[in-house]
């Protein structure tokens, strides 16, 4: 596909976060992704915090191709990413805090509200860019269960088999851990680490609802001019 | 009034904010507005940024205890403070973008808005924490007019003059200027800082959405906990 028209303001921005990187050695893609972050943060630190899982990248794109849902944990980070899935593949974009309207007993909303999406839509883009919580409850979920392995971006035949393996589908086809603070939020990034689940991180304690947007926003665009 | 109630998290968060700022001299107030800022962000270099004009302070508080609306630039800001007006004062909450379908000639689709807006909301606390175009086009209404010195924060009866002076109204009660990136960003901060309006900025190329909220969301909790 050709390349999505950028306003005039956004390729100056790029132009003049290239110039101040200056020489790196981050495959394309990657530097995609981090470039739209220190664009909506101004914030050049992220180059240090940014971990792309192996295979993220192209698992993402072909999840965003297949038209999956993407759930975030806030409506700031729906809001993000709203204009960006409007101009490419339509994805249905839900906050996981307005599947709950109280939070459970011992429990935040937002991490409520990601339990409920965890079970509605299996295979779907998790997006955390506000709540530790949310993320930790997801990932506690993905190893409470006899996790598959990462799936492949090319979509594959379903083979029936006997024995009782979990559905694949429980898992979700990417996370993105950015969750931004400094109660929870380290230890709920390690935990993703140490996930099999295909991520995209932002180490430390920074992160946010900008953050987590951009992440999606970048890999849109390489999902959408991806396409043959 | 009584303080609001405080999510556990957001108590154990503030506790570590206020070990690692250490010694410093802002007044209680304004610590106030930079810790929300710092918990948004995780980013202690906000100390270094944060610019509240005089008065400011005190005539936010006055102008969210009246109700004024609330215009924010764009969906994630409003996002950012919705929760906190509904715990507090119900004020209308704007995001100039929406009052757009379309950009005009020549300008962003959210500097478009925010000149709307300035017409339809007179008086209004207007937050930028994304768009430095929007930003821009109000400084310049605001200079184009002859203005009226800031408002004090305790209502007094106009009285009225046989000489044309601008209706005061026009002038927005308080511009909080946190627009992030690398494009206008920094002029139209210094094109704030020239202008008589009630304002508190984020010098710098730093700002932001979460930046914006968490200074509307303090100054809710101020004007909230400030009632007799």
């Amino acid at each position: 596909m050709p390349p999505l028209p950028q306003h005039p303001i956004l390729q100056k921005s790029f132009a003049i976060i290239d110039r101040e990187m200056g020489a790196h050695d981050l495959p394309l893609e990657e530097y995609a992704i981090l470039r739209r972050i220190i664009h909506s943060t101004a914030d050049f630190e992220f180059r240090h915090w940014l971990r792309i899982g192996p295979g993220a990248i192209p698992v993402a794109i072909a999840a965003l191709q297949r038209g999956v849902p993407i759930i975030t944990d806030v409506g700031m980070v729906r809001q993000g990413c709203q204009s960006m899935v409007r101009r490419t593949f339509g994805n249905r974009l839900v906050a996981a805090v307005d599947l709950a309207e109280t939070a459970e007993l011992g429990r935040t909303r937002t991490e409520t509200g990601i339990l409920r999406a965890w079970e509605q839509f299996p295979g779907g883009i998790f997006v955390i860019g506000n709540a530790p919580t949310a993320l930790q409850a997801l990932c506690d979920l993905i190893q409470a269960k006899p996790t598959v392995s990462v799936p492949t971006p090319t979509p594959t035949v379903p083979t029936p088999t006997p024995t009782s393996i979990p559905a694949p589908a429980l898992i979700p086809a990417l996370i993105i851990g950015a969750p931004v603070g400094f109660v929870g939020v380290e230890a709920a990034k390690a935990t993703l680490a140490a996930t099999p689940v295909a991520q995209i991180r932002v180490e430390g304690r920074k992160g946010g609802s900008p953050v987590a947007a951009a992440i999606v926003n970048a890999l849109l665009v390489l999902a959408w001019e991806g396409q043959p």
